[in-house]
């Protein structure tokens, strides 16, 4: 049996016209399929409007009480439910859940961490422990098709931000236990860009290195291949990166 | 098979103490429940730090488009996920649902209606067309505790807010079909009182115009005891409306 995760971020959660195409797409998906979300921009402009500061590090969001607040509301009810109605108006069963939900994701409080010397306290962010793979094949084998947040589940502190990235490549990794697993990071580029800004097709280990060194991935682009190489060695069958339009097309990633 | 539907309100969802108080009860019932959950006063508060004016017509919110995300935010994030959140911590594997997941409410945006020679257009307010008793059936079979946001799904328009009683006495009498389902409004007083302030223990038809008549029962309580006599008409045993201490205590309502 094939399972697809489908992860979603960037802008292609926020712009109406972006969401609705990827949407379609990911609706004639066929078969056993889950759908991890992002919503990064949309919790920055809510936490704004409510006086909230957003402070990065490194590309992570500090989330304190407040900002824990912004992302329960805007990744687990705005985004969300917003996705899980339009999937419904597509004839897609999809039912929307954060980590809390059935214990999908369970994470543990990231402990303060040493950055250039200094401690950085990240808050309520959440590394994953656990997912609840039988849960996810269960509502599966039913036709239902899970829609998760970015937030885990900490027994000790309660909900938790975590990465979508991390999230999709964690949800993968454990439901390949049970099928062959495909998982596609879906973004606004159309995959890993050469420096003329075409698509290379297939990019493993070495090729990884090579790209690395010479300045053609960098940034954010890094962790979501580490994420991609981790995924794979935990079994993870196929990992692509692409765009909204070509859910078949992009890069594949392989160990 | 005995099926718990309970909802609450009012101050118990805003009030860290008692949301607490009443989410240890909750755990405590036994068997089969559904937890039905409002969250007014926290959107009205969210609606306010985002400069959106909250607009009440008789009691009811007038759901604009900006008040529509809102709800979303605030019923559909961060009410219910810190309910759900709050129950897995106490081993009640809940699961947060809108209407939209599972297609779990399904309503019809209601048609703007004539108020004391006035027109007036609730805006994204659905009246419920259907329950899906058969999926909430399910979830309860397998052991997970169902906690629904006051949020319906319109195909035609998508999230709709309604109204939280009326959430939970439709849920009660669609799952009467398969359940004996008792339905019980939580809310910050004891039940329904005298003028002495003593809980009325139940309270019949003809005993329900006399107090209506005598100004006892008046303001949001009348729809809420209409509510139940409603559900008691399609099929719930026992309709209950107390606190947060006494869920098997307050005032019974019977057919």
């Amino acid at each position: 049996m094939v399972c697809n995760v489908i992860k979603v971020g960037g802008a292609v959660v926020e712009d109406e016209g972006m969401r609705a195409l990827f949407l379609e797409r990911f609706s004639s998906v066929e078969g056993m399929k889950v759908l991890v979300h992002g919503g990064g921009r949309s919790a920055t402009a809510v936490a704004g409007s409510l006086g909230i500061e957003t402070r990065m590090i490194h590309g992570r969001r500090v989330t304190d009480e407040g900002m824990r607040k912004v992302v329960a509301m805007v990744y687990g009810g705005l985004v969300n439910k917003e996705i899980v109605a339009s999937l419904q108006t597509s004839l897609i069963d999809a039912v929307g859940l954060t980590g809390a939900d059935l214990k999908i994701v369970v994470s543990r409080r990231r402990p303060p961490v040493e950055i250039d010397g200094e401690t950085v306290d990240f808050g309520y962010v959440g590394d994953v422990v656990s997912v609840n793979s039988s849960a996810l094949r269960q509502l599966m084998e039913w036709g239902k098709v899970p829609v998760i947040a970015p937030l885990s589940f900490d027994p000790a502190h309660g909900l938790m931000n975590t990465n979508a990235d991390t999230m999709a490549s964690e949800i993968a990794a454990s439901l390949s236990e049970f099928f062959e697993t495909t998982l596609t990071f879906c973004f606004e580029k159309e995959g890993v860009l050469d420096p003329e800004g075409k698509v290379i097709p297939f990019i493993d280990k070495g090729l990884y290195e090579e790209l690395k060194s010479s300045g053609t991935v960098s940034g954010g682009m890094i962790p979501k291949i580490d994420n991609a190489f981790a995924a794979l060695r935990r079994g993870v069958k196929t990992v692509r990166i692409t765009d909204t339009g070509h859910l078949n097309g992009g890069t594949v990633i392989y160990g």
